[in-house]
């Protein structure tokens, strides 16, 4: 048994502790020059003094390489996803049931440069824990023993469990909000990467919006995205801090027609008329950034809104199901639109029942939302259940951590000025909200942000 | 397609919106008689008055018979446990992997009499939910459209996913904190019964501590297990209330040999030297209450200790691998003891290495924790994961939600109190704790609690 798994075997295995031979067998000449920019420092700096002749870099290059054209293999925790690739995973890829999702600020002090090996440490790091393997060669176990491991180890043992890491950049990245161009990239921002504006009904905590960087990580297995967002931050250790962050326990969307429709907190069916990967001209249309639209370096990317909605759920759990059921439009059992059929039947929204009144209420979520309503406007929604402990009067701090992944700002903006009037307003409050730009996915041999810095 | 499974199906299906004939069928008529003193206030109070032509408690004592005698199917997410039995489940159980924990305090003015429907309310909702049946009859779709749905729907199309509900009555429900003996259940409290004592270095927080009662919900899948403290929450309103609560993403212990020893958050696996299931004589022995301990009622019952522990993982992290190791007494990779072997060997305390000094630190958790340093003292650890989000330092707010049951309270605060001079003491901070007495599991036609109010 060995820690040393090559970067395609997908799986960590914590081996029986090693003989002084095999650790030196293990680590790469101390000598051996750091990869292509991707500092050692993070990796190192973490370990202190003592990590000097443990060489965490070694086999960086390898790693993203392979991470860029691993297949993904069959479903369940055993599941591996590239990282790299025209687009970051984590968009399209079948929505994964857990969810850690951190913003980050970047320390004041860093410089370009600076920011510049982060990024690329952390692809490193996020290529070689997507394909199951520990954050950095040594690993939690493999590495001196006068060092800090250079990876916190409760993944060991696990698979890759489907896990992909995505990275955006909050506006804030560009132009701080006192104006400052940090970093020299105030010029590239795209014109519509702005913080959002302020919609009716917001209830925003301070606590819980923004951010200059954000990373999603979803696996099948918490614990596994878990330790990507810990051993992230680790990295970032002096550069960037985490702002905010949640875990979602279940998924709230599919976002491929081979998986079943989970159910929100709400009890409905959520991601019916979700868009689907298997539609990829509505992906390309709706999600992908293209060529021509507004920053080129974004090409091939996506901008992610992201907003905590806190259910005021004993509210909802005393409504009827009558009006449960017309607050979203359709039913709750089979998640049939309420002009009739199945699940998947078009909703009719002309439709009128014996009293003339429409059978999809005229302030139902699913009229408001609907492209037809929108000049055909959609969202790839990829939220998560959370509950965060109960509040002082015992009731679950329960809600949806809506995510949405679009190709510009403005449909998300558009849809939800349109759900001001929606029957569901009096059962939610939106208490967090962030939106980033998120880059195209890494080239062979390049990190995720390359072409916002070439 | 049906919402009405029979009591022993392990299945909840979504089905289509059912027809007014379908649901008069689905519903006993409004006048059958409550059973056995199971309420139909709590199952109907929640639906306010649009609810009385709904028929939730009838079917009640059938679910528990089922559910007392139904065997535990293949693993996985179509397990099934049963709910009644010698023993309440969740104890000695094969450790699910998602926990959501909830301690309670009964409302202020509830009767003795309300106290019992609770109770009996809770073990009929508990008895279906375990069988992967939604909390009752109507569900979340199949009842009237003009009440509210009995069930909240989130699990609807989801398997019993090894959901276990386990109760415990808390030292307050006995007597209150100023003395009142408000249920008459004053001289039932087991001696032993007590607000844990103070240990050395406890950072307890107000909102984290005690309560009258708990619920500890583990399951599979986070879903199953959230659904159930919600809907059990629900039952409980105007009666109980929830007073601080917990969600667990990984399990830390395994509690059978059947199990891979998990890892907690420090990456050490948790759970090797842990009392296991199959060790039917030392579960008898430390484990359960047996006739002629101080309380007749408990007997086949348990303690639970609950201590929500924060683990300062920034410290963690940056110790050397050798400290770390030092620390537990175990080698992180393989978990085998310092002394030498591998994972199930036993340590050997007076092993000593080239210096003469012991092998197995003299202030390493496993020393301290060791039996044989306890005249033979064991726990049935059952702790779970846990990241609340992160503090504005930016750091995860992580660490381990301890639980373990126990004959006797006597044996956590000796071992507690060993551990004073535990070297992990520098890396944790113990935020929360509660005990509660776990009574034995429900008769065939009872409740859990009955032996109490006998
Ligand atoms: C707690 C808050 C929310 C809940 C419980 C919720 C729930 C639902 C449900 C049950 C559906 C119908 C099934 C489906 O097609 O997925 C739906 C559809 C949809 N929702 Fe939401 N939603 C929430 C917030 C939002 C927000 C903030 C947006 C965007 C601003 C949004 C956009 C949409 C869209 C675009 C659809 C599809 C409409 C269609 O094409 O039929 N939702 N939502
Ligand atoms: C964050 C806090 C804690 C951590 C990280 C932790 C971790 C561990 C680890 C890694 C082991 C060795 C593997 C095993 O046998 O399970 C262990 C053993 C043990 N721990 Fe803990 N533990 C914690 C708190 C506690 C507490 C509060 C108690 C009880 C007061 C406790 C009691 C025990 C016992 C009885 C053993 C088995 C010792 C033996 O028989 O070898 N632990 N713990």
């Amino acid at each position: 048994m060995t820690e040393h798994t090559p970067p395609t075997t997908p799986a960590r295995e914590a081996g029986s502790t090693p003989t002084a031979a095999e650790l030196g067998a293990a680590s790469a000449p101390p000598s051996d020059p750091p990869r292509r920019g991707l500092s050692r420092r993070a990796l190192f700096g973490l370990a202190g003094a003592g990590a000097a002749g443990l060489a965490a870099g070694a086999g960086a290059t390898a790693a993203i390489t392979a991470a860029v054209s691993a297949p993904a293999s069959a479903t369940g925790v055993t599941t591996v996803y590239p990282f790299g690739g025209a687009h970051q995973s984590g968009i399209t890829t079948p929505a994964q049931d857990r969810l850690h999702f951190a913003a980050y600020d970047v320390s004041a002090g860093t410089t370009r440069e600076e920011l510049i090996e982060l990024l690329q440490d952390w692809s490193v790091a996020a290529a070689r824990m997507t394909q199951g393997q520990e954050v950095a060669d040594g690993g939690a176990v493999d590495g001196s023993p006068l060092a800090p491991p250079v990876d916190t180890g409760e993944a060991l043992g696990l698979p890759a469990s489907g896990l992909t890491i995505t990275f955006g950049f909050g506006p804030t990245l560009f132009t701080a909000e006192d104006g400052t161009d940090r970093f020299g990239i105030a010029d590239r921002r795209p014109a519509e990467l702005e913080k959002l504006p302020r919609f009716t009904g917001d209830n925003l905590q301070a606590g819980l919006t923004g951010g200059d960087l954000c990373i999603q990580a979803c696996a099948d297995d918490p614990q596994v995205a878990v330790h990507a967002i810990r051993n992230l931050s680790r990295i970032a250790f002096g550069r960037a801090s985490i702002r905010w962050s949640q875990l979602g326990f279940g998924r709230t969307s599919s976002t491929s027609t081979s998986q079943v429709t989970p159910r929100n907190l709400f009890g409905f069916k959520d991601g019916t008329a979700n868009v689907k990967s298997e539609e990829t001209k509505t992906v390309e249309e709706q999600v992908w950034v293209q060529d021509g639209d507004s920053a080129a370096w974004l090409s091939g990317g996506s901008y992610l809104v992201v907003r905590k909605i806190r259910m005021i759920i004993e509210t909802w759990d005393r409504a009827q199901l009558q009006e449960q059921e017309r607050v979203i439009g359709r039913s709750k059992g089979e998640g049939a639109p309420l002009s009739g059929g199945k699940e998947f039947t078009e909703p009719d929204f002309d439709a009128v029942g014996a009293t003339d009144q429409p059978l999809i209420d005229k302030h139902s979520h699913v009229r408001l939302a609907h492209p037809t309503q929108l000049k055909g406007t959609k969202l790839l929604r990829r939220g998560y259940n959370f509950v965060d402990g109960n509040d002082d009067l015992g009731r679950l701090n329960a809600g949806l951590f809506f995510m949405s992944y679009q190709r510009s700002p403005k449909q998300f903006i558009d849809v939800q000025r349109a759900l001001a009037t929606d029957a569901m307003n009096e059962y939610i409050k939106h208490v967090g909200a962030a939106i980033f730009a998120v880059p195209p996915g890494a080239s062979k041999d390049g990190w995720v942000g390359e072409t916002l810095f070439a």
